[in-house]
C-alpha cells in the first residue's frame, strides 16, 4: 500500500511521466497555520536542477493544495495536494519500453504487476518524493507547535570514498549544510566532493553516499515497544526511499564489535533532569525516546542510471547494450537529505499522536 | 501496536515475569499441516539455557496451541499459542523497581506509560521474541508449501571483533551455521568467537555481533512498490527485535562508496529467465524481489546487562551505583539467528499473500 | 480516518467549497482496462441538477485522473483523481459561518476540531460522495471482469409514505430504476413519489426514504468472520453515507418478530449446486456469502436543510432562528442510489480480494 | 482479519469446542485499575445456564489475565486473556460434520476455506462472543475513568411480537433490565416474552428480538467524519454479532417517512449550554457525537438451531433431513444484550482515543 504512518497517514500517488503527484495527509492536528512559502522553500530544496551537480531536468514543482485547509490554517479534515509534471522527455525513454535497466525496479515491477509505466521509471522514479517533502513540511510545523524547541537536522555525511567524522555529527548545522550544493556540513569535503562529481558525470558513472539526521529537543517517552518502535518506524520509512540500502542509528553496524561496558549509556542527572553521560543508544531505547538527540544514518546506492554501455535484456528474453540517454543526477545524496528530514517529521508527529 | 504485518498478522502479549507470553497469528492460509516437532524444533533453537555460550536461565518454553487448527492442519481461524513463564527469580529483579538499567528500556518506558513491569524487563524483555519464532514455524511451514524450493539461511555473521567474509555468504548453510554453540558457519571463527564470550563471561562484560540472512528461492515478482516495500517492510521487523541496531541489504553501506558502473546489476539470460550477473543489489529492487537470492545483515548491540559496576539514576532521581545479579547472556546474537529467520518467513509470507 | 477498505482503500478528500475533492484507491489490480465513459456516466447519476427533484446546483462534475492508468489500463500504482468544485455560491453560506444548523454536523465537527469549514457544509457536504461514485464504477469494471455474471441493483425502496412491496425485491432492474426521477423501479409508486418531493418543496420542507440494493451472481465463499464480516463491512460503508440512519439486510429488523422455522434457510441442490429455497438470510451467513442474492436496505433521514424557520443558537451561544436559502433537494434518496451501488462494488471487490 | 478498532484494538480467537477462546485487547490506556470482580460480574451476564431461558450448557467461564496488568493496573502493553472451555459435549456434533445447518455459517464457512471446524460451530458459535465482554469491561472501566458521568445501558426492547414502546427509551435503567431473566425493563413485557420463550422450546421452534442501547454522558465532539464515523463503527461492531441483522440509530428506519420539519434538532441553549430539544438523530450528526444521548437498535433473527426437522443437504451434495440435538437457546437476546454494551464501550474507548 502507497501509505505511511499510524495515526497520521500519507497516501502518496502518482508517476514521473503521468498527469500529477500528489499526497493525501490524514491525521493531521487542526489549527495547524501552514505557512506555504515555508512549504515551498522545502519543495525547492528536493527538486532537481538546482545547481551543477544534479540533473538538468527543470521541474517547477508547484504544490496546489485542494483540500484540509481554510483561510491557511488545518481543519482536522485531510490535506490533498497536487504537483502536476511539466518538464517530461517522454521520448528520452522510449526505447526503454522493451528493455529492463539493470538495477532499475523495471523487470521487477512488471513482474509483480504484468504492466509497467516504463515513461521514466513510472511509480519507481524518485519524483514520488516530492510530495513526502510537502507532507514533511506540514508535519514540521505541526511539531514545532507542539515541541518547539524541536530541531530535525540532516545532511551529506558521505560520498564515495569522502565521509564526515560523526564525532562531529552534534556539531553540524542546517545552515553549514545548506551552504554548498553537496549539502556536507564540512566545506572541505563539500568541494572535494563536488570535485568527485563532476569527475564522475564526465565519465558517465555514478557514486552512492550517507545521510546522517540527527533530532533535537524530543522529550522521553515519544515512541511504542515491540513493532512499531520509533527505530523501526524510522527504518521503515528511510528503506522506502529510492536508493537507500542500509539505516543504523546510534552507533548503528559499530555497536556489533563493542563491549557493554563501552556501548551502555551511563545515567545521570543532569539540572535536575535524567540524562545519559554518551548517547551510543542513538536517543531511543526499547522503541521509546529516551531524551537525548536522536541520530541516525542512511546508505543510498549509486544512480543506477549511468550514461555508460551496460549488458541487459529486452522484455522478450534476448541480450542487448544499453547506455542511458536522457537526464539524471550522478549522485542523489543531496537531494535525498530534504527527504530525509521530511519523513522523519512525518513519522515522529505519528509517534507523538500515538504517545499523548 | 503490537502486531506485525498487513495480510498476515502476528499480535505478540506477555511480560517477561507474568503468568505467559504468546501470540496471535491472524489472516493465516487455511489447509497448512501445523508439524508440532517442527515448531518446537524452531523454539528450542531460540531457547536459552542451550549451550555455555547462553544465560543459565532455564525456561521449558513449551508452546500451548489455543485455536485455529483441527486434527494438525489449519481452518483459516487465527492460531492463538501460549508459553508459559515457570523459571522465574523475580527476587532477583527487587532492586530495579527503583532504579533505570544503562542502555535498558526502563526509563523510556516509565515516561511514555508513567507505570512500569520492573520484572525482568517486562514487555521489553528479549523473552517476546519466542512467539515470534513460533509464528515464524508457521509462517515457514505455509511458504515451503507454496514455494516449495524457498530456504531461509541465517547465521552468526560477526561477534565483537570476529567477522565472516561477506564473500563466502552464499556458500554458508543452516547445518554449518547449527554445528557450533555461536551460530557461525566458519568452525574456525565459530571457535575464537566462543572464547571471546566466555573471555567476557568472565570479564563480567558483553558484546555485540550481526546476523546475515540469505533467502533462496524466491520468485520475481513478490512485494511491493513505494511505503510496503519488501526491504523496508524486513527492516522494520528486524529493527523490532531487541538489541538491534542496524539493518542493510545487498551491499548494503558500502554501497555508498561505490560507483553506479560497480554496482549495478547487469542483466542477462540464463536457462531461458531472466537473471543477473551479479548480486549487489541483495535481491530487491525496487521494493519488489527480483528472483536472485536475498541477502541483508543486522546488527545488534551489546547486552546492555553486565555485572560490572555501572552510574545510574533512581526513580526520584539520585545518582548510584549499580552492578546486575541475576543471569544474563554476554552475548545475544546466536539466539537472534532464529528470530532473524523467522521474521524473515512472517513477512515474506505476508508479502506473498498481498502479491498474488 | 477518511479510508475505507482494507486490501483495496479509498481514500477522499476534499470540501464543498474548497478547490477539489478527490480520492485515491490503492490495492486496485493491475490490468484492468478503464472505460472512461462508464464513469463519467456513473457520476452523472449522482450528480444533482438532473431533474426537477434534486437541487439546482449545476456541478459539472468532470473526474481528472491523475496516476494509476497507463493508456486507460490500471498500473497496480494508486489511481488518483479530482473533481473540481465549479458551481460555488459560497455567498448562500455566509451567515452560517456563526450558527449551527439543526441537525447538520456543523456543531458536532466544531466541538471536535476546534474549526470548521462552514461553506456548504465542508467536508461533510454529501458532495464527498462524488469521489466514492468514481472509485465505485472502476470497482465494478474489476468485478466484472473478475465475475462476468455479477449484477449490483441498487432502487429507492421508500419515499416517505411510498414504499415498494419487498416481496417485488428480485424483479426490479437497473432500467426500471432509471426510467424516472426518482429511482423507483415501481412506476406508479414513482410517480407518486415525484408529486410528494414537488409538493415538500412548495411548503419547504424535505423527507426521508430508503435504498434497498441486491446483488446477483456473487459466488459462496466471499467474506469473512467475525469482526470484518461482509455484512458489517457493508454496514459499516453505508452508515458512513450523509443522512443515512439505519442498515439492515436479508428479513432484517423483520426477523425479530420471527420463528427459526419460519426464519431458516432450508438448503437443497438444484442444478447439482447447493442453494436455498428460501433467502430471508439475504445472502450472506456468519460474514461470508452463501451463494444467495443479496439483499439488504439502507434508510435516511430527511435532508436536514429545509426553508422553513427553525430555531438554534450562535457560536457564542445565543438563541437564534434561521431558514436556509441557497439550493437544496428536498429528498436525498434518488441520487444515494449510486453512491449505495458504488459503496457496495467497493466492499465485494476488497472482500473479493482478501477470500482468494 | 479477527481485530476490531483502531487505536485501541481487539483481537479475539478461538473456537466453540478448541481448548480455549480469548482475545488480545491492545492501546489500552495504561495506569487503569482493572476490578477483577466486575470483569467476572460482566462475563457472568454473557454466560449460558443463567436461567431457565438459556441454553443449559454449563460454561464456568473463567478468565485468566495473561499479561498486560501489574498489581491489577493495566501498563500500557497488550492485556491477553483466555477463558477454557470445558463443558464441551462435541459428540452431540459428530453428526454436523458432513452436513450443512440450515442459516448457519457451516457452508458459507467451508466454501470460504475449504476446511470446517464443525465442532459446536467451531469460529461461528456466539461463544466468541465471551472474549468480547471481558474486553468490554476493561473498555468500561477505563472510559469511567476519563468520563465519570458516563453510562451505557442496553436491554431487551422486543422478542418476537413483544416490544417495547421506544417513547419509554430514555426511563429504562439496567436495575430494571437485570430484574428478569430477558433482560427488558418492562416487567410485564418481560413475564409475556418469558412465556412465550417457554412455549417455543415445547416447540422445538426459537425467535428473533432487538436490543436497544443508550449511552448517556458522552460529551460532544467525540468520533469522526466520513468512513470511521462513530455510528458507522458502532454498526459494523454490531452487525459482527452473531444472528444480527440491522442496526439504526436515533429515529433510524422510521426517519425515512419523516418530514425535515419533524425530524429536525432544533438547538437551544440549556444552562449555558449548547443542546437540543428533540433527540431524533440519536446523538449523533455527522459521525461525531453532538452530546446528546446516543440511542441505537439491533435486530436479532432467531436462533438458527432448533429441534424441528429441517431439509438441508451433506458435504457430499445429497438432500437429507436434520434436527438439532444438544442444548441450544430459543432465544439469544438476552444475552446478546452485555454483548451490546462491551461492543459500545470498546468503540466510545477507541473513538474517544482518536478524538482527544
Amino acid at each position: 500500500m502507497n501509505t505511511l504512518g499510524q495515526l497520521l497517514t500519507l497516501t502518496t500517488f502518482g508517476e514521473s511521466h503521468g498527469p500529477a503527484i500528489g499526497g493525501v495527509l490524514d491525521g493531521f492536528p487542526a489549527g495547524i497555520a501552514v505557512d506555504l512559502d515555508y512549504v515551498r522553500e522545502c519543495m525547492q530544496r528536493r527538486r532537481p536542477g538546482q545547481s551543477t551537480v544534479t540533473t538538468g531536468r527543470q521541474e517547477k514543482d508547484e504544490v496546489e493544495f485542494l483540500s484540509g485547509l481554510l483561510d491557511g490554517v488545518s481543519t482536522g479534515a485531510p490535506i490533498a495536494f497536487i504537483i502536476r509534471n511539466n518538464d517530461q522527455h517522454s521520448s528520452d525513454y522510449d526505447e526503454l519500453k522493451d528493455l529492463f535497466r539493470p538495477s532499475h525496479a523495471d523487470y521487477a515491477w512488471e513482474q509483480r504487476y504484468g504492466i509497467r509505466d516504463w515513461r521514466g521509471g513510472g511509480r519507481s522514479s524518485a519524483r514520488v518524493t516530492a510530495p513526502i517533502c510537502v507532507a514533511g513540511a506540514l508535519a514540521t510545523l505541526a511539531m514545532r507547535k507542539f515541541i518547539p524547541a524541536l530541531d530535525i537536522t540532516a545532511f551529506t555525511s558521505q560520498i564515495g570514498p569522502y565521509c564526515t567524522n560523526p564525532s562531529n555529527d552534534m556539531d553540524y548545522t542546517t545552515a553549514m549544510a545548506e551552504s554548498n550544493a553537496v549539502r556536507c556540513p564540512d566545506s572541505d569535503l563539500a568541494a572535494k566532493m563536488e570535485e568527485y562529481i563532476h569527475e564522475l558525470r564526465k565519465e558517465q558513472d555514478s557514486t552512492g553516499g550517507c545521510v546522517t539526521c540527527i533530532v533535537r529537543g524530543l522529550p522521553a517517552g515519544i515512541g511504542n515497544p515491540v513493532f512499531d518502535k520509533l527505530e523501526a518506524s524510522l527504518a521503515k520509512a528511510m528503506l522506502g526511499i529510492n536508493a537507500a540500502k542500509g539505516f543504523e542509528y546510534g552507533d548503528g553496524f559499530e555497536s556489533a564489535s563493542q563491549r557493554g561496558s563501552q556501548h551502555n549509556d551511563a545515567f545521570c542527572m543532569e539540572n535536575g533532569q535524567v540524562s545519559t553521560r554518551t548517547n551510543h543508544s542513538g536517543g531511543i531505547q526499547g522503541g521509546i525516546s529516551n531524551g537525548q538527540p536522536i541520530r541516525f544514518r542512511v546508505a543510498f546506492k549509486p544512480t543506477p542510471t549511468i550514461g555508460q554501455e551496460q549488458n541487459t535484456v529486452t522484455r522478450d528474453g534476448k541480450e542487448t547494450v544499453m547506455a542511458a540517454k536522457g537526464r539524471h543526477d550522478p549522485c542523489v545524496v543531496p537531494r535525498a537529505v530534504p527527504v530525509v528530514e521530511s519523513l522523519t517529521a512525518l513519522i515522529l508527529l505519528d509517534q507523538y499522536l500515538s504517545s499523548k
